[in-house]
């Protein structure tokens, strides 16, 4: 094991641990895991089983291998009451990685049920993002009396980063970095960070500012670790870098990260000054959650969390389905407009939402498509009128597909007018929902608004009516009713 | 700038620009970026225009000062024909990292233009992993050209990792990493890395293996920065690291990423040797992907890349749409089954999609937050029974909200019974909905199907007829009509 001089010396805060004896892949394939990696039932019912007979010593040896991160999965996985036997039964293992990987309203749910003070405890074992996760959603009165429990160094700049709106880098970055000023050497550099007692455990690239605290470059540690001692900083430095406002949201910035493949980005204030890093670990859940929210908008159902408290999903939803009364009265309204063929032709009753459905099908298609690339910043004024005509020239194809089996089939069973009239309509629709599906988005994209959250609502209104209308429309026209 | 003999001797191959007097902040709103991050249509129009022009000097001025993953945006906004002139204009702007950067689409479009022996002059300058995206989707015979134009290294590198298949590590790993014996110190380890020339440019983290080449555990960059040089490399390691099999799925690959906080992993063959690495800057790309890629797959949409050719996108969504259809006739063929209900009594025609409607979108719904939930290995066989009562108490509160409000409607404008039979109908249909929409993914996934793949159709159909057949079923069993 480590040396007890180093361990004394230089030891960081918090220290990579090193299990002998651990196998190196026992996170895979092991008897706690599936093959997916997610843990399996049976040891999950094995927890559960031990916390109801109340053998907490069992609960704990078999909590006790497992890594944070899983740790915290096991909580989520449990009912509410469960998780707060469980964490009892487990205090120490409840470490701050346990905490900062928990599921926003699991760990908020927990914390809820902790004094002020326990609160603020933890959130001193924290990272200064991690506890401003960790307080940012209590009630304001709960808030202010964990501030009030921290002491003065971690309450300001937890308070800093809460002076900043949510989702944008001043909230969300972490206040642990390691700045040089210019004038260092390679040589300089590696003795400080040898020296300085005061570092984060794990840093990928080191920043070098000026006399202002202006970011002027970044040196990945690997290009420090082969360069001579004697080389200048700023000759090693990369000095085109990618800086992150305060301000910027974590969409842009998850962009940003994907974009120039950045392990690390620095974070400056109004005035250029340095006050802050993202780093990747952190960005990657951005990612996820930004490239995984829009299926959750589009259909309207809010965060879209498993966890969310019910009273919240509901809100969330029912707002969507009451708007959605609201578009599907307008469809009514149009076959109420033929109420009169309907009754000569029951046959239009049986065969209209076949036209509204496909026709929404294939909205949902496009806008789903038109969406992904907005969010991806690859439609932009520059190429949506090659993105419209190119989705024209799909829903063409498509309708024609389509109206070729329904109609035929129409004919077949009922009468070859009514098929003609059903292929036409279908062509029809298809192609005003190729046009509502990339238009719809595009123009909320415009307006600043979030094409995910609205546009469902829109491109089903026009597919559902304008199914209705063009199909029972042309069965009056055509003659074949009326 | 770097001095000379530094240069000459331990430049890494591919060493970081040190472009002086670029302004720092010169990525975020500059001259060509909009606030987004996305080049200005303004930008993109005079490009254009001196590519019509023929004017490549002005062309080459405009790109010169991109980066290359803009460039790489810059080729995507462009139409098939001017993409292809425009790189032609830049032929010496057109790096290793702007291939890199392409979408699919566009790099294997631009490619097939290109004779094998070009391709293969390009693939010899990307990394392994990037060379293998360029050569993999390639059409056999030409797959088979340009393999045999790479030199010998190169092509059994690509040959190698075209061996595993597709969105498998052993496609996607890089092969170039760091990998020192157990026996080093942490002075030994500085030595070589100083020594060796032939290293990545960029590492974050070296692996140390024993004598079968068995990753033993891995000692991030700054950990050998902050330590002692008489140190024991096995005592500053990480033992307990999270090991990549070969064969590993990179969805599965991207969740272990986000779960452990990882910046890289070691991919090991079957017998637990390493073999290559993960880095988390590839991965945010396949994070990215796979988050985003449901809402395409949920509504039928395939790939949904803006750039895939029209024939594949044609074919992927008609699929889906024919699909539909079938299911469509379902819900027709139980409207069929109460003709006569509707002959005597048109508001039923009138009113019947608003209860498929709002059902659907019910379904649509509880199913996006269910996809989500498995696909973030949130959902398993420990907590779907706790699900599923979740969301049907969330779709009895959605129920009841929406039956009072169509139903005094309904009784108002038509008659009270009509309105107490849609209201019914609603509860019943958000209800079944809801079952739906958690059942229907649970059920794919456990036959190890994608969830997001086909669940769409089924819940529909399931909302669809269900939607008709409570209404009209009501209406007549409650003597309304018949």
């Amino acid at each position: 094991m480590a040396d007890e001089t180093r361990e004394d010396e230089i030891r960081p805060a918090d220290p990579p641990l090193a299990e002998d004896g651990a196998r190196p892949d026992d996170r895979v394939d092991d008897e706690r895991h599936d093959e997916e990696n997610r843990l399996k039932p049976d040891y999950v019912r094995a927890v559960r089983e031990a916390l109801e007979d109340g053998d907490k010593g069992a609960v704990y040896d078999l909590v006790e291998p497992l890594h944070p991160a899983d740790i915290a999965d096991l909580l989520e996985l449990f009912e509410r009451d469960e998780r707060r036997e469980l964490a009892a039964a487990i205090t120490d293992l409840m470490s701050s990685e346990v905490i900062a990987e928990l599921n926003d309203y699991v760990r908020d749910d927990m914390m809820e049920a902790l004094p002020a003070g326990a609160v603020a405890a933890i959130a001193e074992q924290l990272e200064t993002d991690d506890a401003v996760q960790l307080i940012e959603d209590l009630g304001p009165e709960e808030q202010r009396a964990v501030l009030a429990a921290l002491d003065a160094e971690n309450r300001a700049a937890i308070e800093s980063a809460l002076s900043y709106p949510e989702e944008t880098a001043g909230r969300l970055m972490s206040r642990e970095f390691v700045a040089v000023p210019e004038h260092m050497t390679v040589g300089d550099l590696i003795d400080f960070l040898r020296e300085e007692r005061d570092l984060a455990n794990d840093f990928w690239e080191v920043y070098v500012v000026d006399h202002a605290h202006h970011p002027v470059g970044t040196c990945a540690l690997s290009w420090i670790l082969r360069t001579p001692r004697s080389v200048a900083l700023t000759d090693v430095m990369k000095r085109d870098q990618t800086l992150i406002p305060v301000t910027m949201d974590q969409e842009e910035v998850a962009l940003m990260f994907q974009k120039y493949a950045l392990i690390s980005a620095a974070v400056v204030d109004g005035n250029g000054r340095l006050v802050g890093q993202m780093t990747v670990d952190d960005v990657v859940h951005i990612i996820s959650e930004e490239a995984g929210e829009d299926v959750l908008l589009l259909s309207g159902a809010g965060d879209g969390d498993i966890n969310e408290p019910i009273r919240d999903a509901y809100t969330a939803r029912v707002r969507w389905l009451i708007a959605n009364l609201g578009t599907a009265l307008v469809a009514s309204l149009i076959i109420a407009m033929f109420g009169a063929a309907i009754e000569q032709l029951v046959a239009l009753a049986i065969l209209m939402p076949i036209v509204a459905s496909i026709g929404g099908n294939a909205g949902t298609q496009t806008m789903a498509v038109t969406v992904r690339a907005i969010a991806m910043n690859q439609l932009t004024q520059a190429n949506t009128g090659r993105i419209l005509w190119r989705e024209m020239r799909v829903a063409l194809l498509n309708g024609a597909t389509i109206a070729v089996l329904i109609g035929i089939a129409t004919g077949i069973v009922f009468t070859p007018m009514l098929g003609a009239v059903i292929a036409a309509a279908m062509v029809i629709n298809i192609v005003v929902a190729g046009l509502a599906g990339v238009l719809v988005p595009v123009i909320f994209d415009r307006l600043k608004q979030d094409p995910a959250v609205a546009s469902s609502v829109f491109v089903t209104m026009i597919t559902d009516s304008m199914g209705f209308f063009a199909f029972l429309g042309l069965a009056v026209s055509s003659g074949l009713v009326g």
